[in-house]
Order: structure tokens, then sequence, then C-alpha cells
């Protein structure tokens, strides 16, 4: 019985087709993967679509809060969703080390079909490639999603214009700080787990708001200082938040203070920054509050024409500092 | 200055957004990437698309007639195209391990643009992430492709009918045989190199004789016999080809005997399969050997109903015998 990968399971052949119809079909099983061809073939609308892609090399693949699989779906479900479109069909590409236990593909797998089912979006196609031990790190998995954007609709940086308020979902820095303390073993009183969730609903309620949605991101790798650098370049706007309206949970908060780590450059996987006009921005906030994930939803700071291209902090304590993009490594393999 | 990759260059910070813009967007450039938003939008003219991905693990990443970015490139347009979509969009994902050169970085990327151009597909969306050194094997590289349908266009096993002719569109085992001679040492006194292309031109050209195009698939892994396995189950057909027909170069033909290898199994990155009716098979020949990657195109066996399943070779000594997929692992990482 074999209960390991073996690097016949990648050779095209006999344990190819195996691995592929006792794993991934078994899961995945929809009609369109079902055909078995070397492209998938989906109807869409005519008109507009969204494409994302994302590697997915998290160590360890397995933390309190979800794994590798369910971060694999949520990451592209998430770029989709926060570029205004419907997720609507997934492909994923393995790559896995030779002796990587087979039960462990069958619960990374199991994840992704249940995060898929939950976000409504649908594997239509996928890969397995095999490296020698040695070579790969366990296992990595690419995502590409491919959703419709309904006519007319645009969001964008350039779309952000002074006076827009600055939302985020709720609490920062829950995955990075999760994956930190399982990989240097470190336990709390109050356990941490990953924010990792598909945000596609949720970001719907917003979307209901039209053109009042300007922008939406989702502040992963580099956190909220980063992503909000990138949208302020981007925008050519300034950004100010205020250090109190930022929601962090107090284990967060009394972790990052203890290991020097500023939650505002923490990683998150179940986070959306939204970027609205000011008359609609406390609605969106009451709409996010009223979803699971967006229950801490809150407006956190506004954009004016100055200084364009930066994000300002002003602090507890009355100060106003330059809040940069993240600078060095903070933290390696954290999605 | 700093000439390898850092973890840094995958923290989604500073040295991430250098990277991008001195390496990926100075070579990808076109008005879609340039958005830098997290999904690319697209415009879609026909209702349907084709979608596929395929992750690239060559080893070694340089080889004579290409190289990882190029197959890269070639695999996933390859791979819309035997499915009859005219190969559009294309996500680029990079797993690069800690301390790869830059340079080489460069060429790669430099390859993929090379490609990308020769094909007609705009890569507009891609991710970058960076392991620790050891973690993986210098770079792995992701594609996924959308392709657009011609409305009525279907090509499928299940589309394959007793009398069809099998065509090849070339010599088979150059990708195999020079990945194999690159990592072995070996040398021969006539080099071989692979045959690593883009095929849609090609493809293009046999398309022109519309239903009579009943399937296409490109043997990669695996190799013609494994391929060939593969249609004939989703078919439920009965295969039988001509030893004596199947086009392979003298060098290979000596390397593989010398070697005991079956070109039959070996992979091939620029030879597409086409099964097509009996009427329009000569025709379709002679259009694929107008090409520069068709030139050897030839009809290698017909398909009969019986016995469903099964891949029949006769043999130059007038010998029939079972033709089965790949047993086992042929050569690890071939692409």
């Amino acid at each position: 019985m074999i209960d390991t990968i073996l690097l016949a399971h990648g050779s095209g052949g006999t344990m190819s087709h195996q691995l592929i119809t006792d794993i991934f079909r078994e899961a995945f099983a929809n009609p369109t993967l079902d055909q078995m061809l070397d492209a998938a073939v989906v109807e869409v609308p005519t008109g507009r679509i969204a494409m994302t892609t994302d590697s997915f090399v998290v160590d360890p693949i397995f933390f309190p809060g979800g794994d590798i699989g369910k971060l694999a779906i949520c990451g592209t479900v998430n770029d989709l969703a926060v570029s205004g479109a419907e997720p609507k069909f997934l492909s994923a590409a393995f790559i896995i080390e030779e002796g990587f236990p087979l039960a462990d593909l069958k619960k990374i797998v199991g994840s992704m079909r249940d995060t898929a089912v939950r976000a409504g979006i649908m594997i239509v196609t996928g890969d397995t490639k095999v490296v020698e031990k040695g070579s790969a790190d366990k296992v990595f998995i690419n995502t590409t999603g491919v959703g419709i954007l309904p006519a007319g609709r645009y969001l964008s940086p350039t779309c952000v214009k002074p006076g827009d308020q600055v939302i985020i979902s709720g609490n920062l820095g829950d995955h990075g700080l999760t994956i930190l303390a399982q990989r240097e073993g470190l336990s709390f009183s109050t356990p941490v787990e990953s924010d990792c969730a598909p945000l596609n609903a949720m970001i719907g309620e917003a979307l209901k708001y039209g053109d009042a949605v300007r922008c939406m991101r989702d502040p992963t790798r580099g956190g909220l200082a980063t992503t909000l650098n990138e949208i302020a370049r981007q925008g050519k706007v300034g950004i100010t938040i205020q250090e109190d309206l930022i929601p962090v949970s107090p284990e967060v908060a009394g972790a990052c203070d203890m290991l020097g780590m500023d939650p505002l450059y923490m990683a998150n996987e179940g986070k959306v920054i939204i970027f609205a006009a000011a008359e609609a921005a406390a609605d969106i906030v009451a709409a996010l509050r009223q979803t699971a994930e967006g229950k801490n939803a809150a407006v956190i700071g506004e954009v004016a024409a100055e200084p364009p291209g930066m994000v300002l902090l002003e602090t507890t304590l009355g100060a106003t500092r330059v809040l940069g993009m993240l600078e060095g490594e903070h933290l390696p393999r954290i999605c």
C-alpha cells in the first residue's frame, strides 16, 4: 500500500492518473473537470473577466485556522473579489516533494474543496508535478482564478478621491502572528488563529453601494501599511490613518508588543481595505458588521490630496509620522 | 549591488516592488499588466473560454533549444491551442530559491517575453514567492492560460470515430532526449535539441479543416503512447499505429536504442497529435508540412471500434502488440 508521493506520481503515466482519480477528481468532481481535457472549457457572459494568480508556499502547511489548501483558495478568491469580480473558475497546480504523505495531501485537497464550495468557485483544471526529495519543501500550490466583472464596474486606486474614507473589515495581524507562533513554537494564554477566509460574500455587501466603493485591496504580505502605500502611490493621493481606530485583538497587540512586531505590517488573509465615498462609509461599515468576517469593521482614516503617494499615521499620543512600505523581510513564507 | 534573489524579494514590500518593476514589468510591459491591480481585467468577445494550468519544474533550467521560461509559455499555449482555443491571456507565477542569480532570472523572463510575443499571448498578471535556500530547486514557474473558443468549436476524445486517422506533427522524443542528455552529461556526435515551440500557428492551419479535426493533444509527459491511451480510453475506441510510419530522427532513434529508451514514451514539447476524418487527413498533413513546426508531419495510424480503450502497435516486423500507458517513472522533471 503506497502512502507517500513517489516520483512516478508526476510521470504523466499510470500512477499520475491514479493520483488524479483517487485524490483530485474524487474531491473536486464537477462536469467541467470530469471532461479531463487539456484545457477546461467554460461559459462566460460576453464582456470582461478578471484574472489573478498566486502561488502558496506557506510554512507550516497546517496551522490554527487553516492550511495551505484553504489559503490557496481564499487568496485567489479574495484577489478576484477585491477587483469587483464574481469569482467563478479556478485552476489548481501542485508541486509536491517526493515522500510527502498522501494522507496530508488528502487533507489539503479536502480543505480546498470545502473552501471552494463556501466561496462558490469551481475548480475546473489542474496540474501535478513531483520533484525529488529535497528539491521542494513538502508542497507548493498555485491557484489562478477567473471572475466575471459586471458591466460598468471598475475599481482601482486611480478612482480614490480626497475626502474618501478608509475602511478595514476587521482585526489586523491574526494570520501573520499565527504563522510566526507556529514556526517559532510560541504559545499564548489566549490562542491566536489565522483569519484565512473567502471574503466574496462580505465584499458583495459593500459592492451594493456601487460607485461609492472606489477601490478594495486585501492586505496580505506586507500588511496594511504596505497595501496603503501601494494605493497612495498608484492613486497619487495622501492617506492618513488614526492609530487608535485600527482594530487589533488584545492577543495580537500583546504578542506583537512582546516580540517587537508591528501589526500594521503583518499579513492578513481574511481582511479587506475599502476606500469609500464619505457619505456611504458609515453604511458600508454597518453592512460589513452584519457579516461574520466583518464584525470588527471600522473606518480608520481618510484620503487627502496631500502628500501625494504617502501614508501618514496619527499615533495614539497625537504625533504624526510617515508610515512606509515594508522594508526587508518581515516573515518569509507567510502565504 | 544585489545580484541574487533574497528572501526580501518575496516579502511583498519595497524589494518585491523593485523586482517586479526592474525585471517583470520591464520585460512583460502591456497596458493590462501596467495597471498593477490585484486581478487583471480583460475583454472576452465570445461566450466560451478555455482555461489551463501547468507548473514547470524542469531540470536543468537551461537546455539546448530552450529554457524553463520558453517551456512555461509553450506548454500552456499548446494546451489551449489543442483544445481549439485561441491563446489570449497568461498568468505567470514564480517560486524562486533564495540565492538564485538575478541574471538567470532575467534570461528566463526574456525567453518568456520572446515566446509570448511569438505565440501572440499577453502576460496579464503574476506572482512571485521566494523560499529559503534548499526549500526549492532554483526556480519553478506556473503559467495559467485563458483562450477564446470560437462559437461551435468542440474538440474532445469523445468526438473521435472509427475510421479517423491519427496524425503526428513531427519527430518524437527530441525534448525528452535533450533533457536526459543534459542531465546525464551525455553528448552525441549530432547534437539533439528540444522541440519546445508554441504550436498555435501550426494548429491554426489544421483547424481550417473544421469538424474534420476531432481531437488534438500534445504528447508531453508520458509521450505519444500515454497520450494515445488517454484518448482511446476517453473516446472508448481502439487505436492502431504503425511503427514504420512514426517519425523519429536518426539521432533520437540511435540514442534511445543505446540507452534502452523508447521514443514512444518520451516527452515532446513541440508536437501535436491530431485525430482527423479520413477524407481530410492527407490535406491536413500537407498543410502542417507547410509550417516550420510541422515539416515532418505524417499519418501514423487509424481508429477502430475495437478494442475499445486500447492502443495497438503494428511493429516493423509485422507483429501487433498492446502499447500501454507509461508505467513507473521515465524521467523526472522533464517539464
